[in-house]
């Protein structure tokens, strides 16, 4: 019971980036406007957290055209989601 | 679907202060040295999390002594247990 806080990530204590990595474990890819507008966040904010979840190697993007406009998808990478349910699961423990 | 972060508590997004909640919702209450040991963090980390629970109204503490030696037990409100079981919901659909 020592340390029970060891096994929580700091990358997902935001709920910012907690709720990207929730998106992204249920969707295969999403777009940048499609997340904006499920998590109900900013540009800003938005962009933000997912350079630090990029950052850790929790996610990737990839950047096309779609009708001529620049679009950028975001996948979770196999980190990512191990990191993600691990932080889960030691929350499940915690609660215990 | 929309803005589904909405539900999930600023308060709880750091790990101590999630730690802290989690114990107080499984033990009527708990004095600083056992939850410090139990969440194996420093003093100063502790005091300040808790603090900021109380502001919140989401814990409440009485002081006595023991052994002739002061002692602070910390216990969690009605409004805290509610707050935190709304949080740990917020996560679990988030989840879905």
């Amino acid at each position: 019971m020592k340390d029970i806080l060891n096994n929580l990530d700091k990358a997902f204590e935001n709920k910012v980036r907690l709720g990207i990595m929730s998106v992204l474990m249920v969707n295969d890819k999403i777009d940048f406007i499609s997340l904006k507008e499920l998590l109900g966040v900013t540009d800003g904010n938005l962009a933000s957290h997912l350079k630090n979840l990029e950052k850790k190697q929790y996610i990737s993007f990839e950047k096309d055209f779609v009708d001529r406009k620049p679009n950028t998808t975001y996948k979770a990478t196999d980190t990512g989601k191990q990191a993600f349910k691990a932080h889960i699961n030691a929350i499940e423990n915690l609660l215990k």
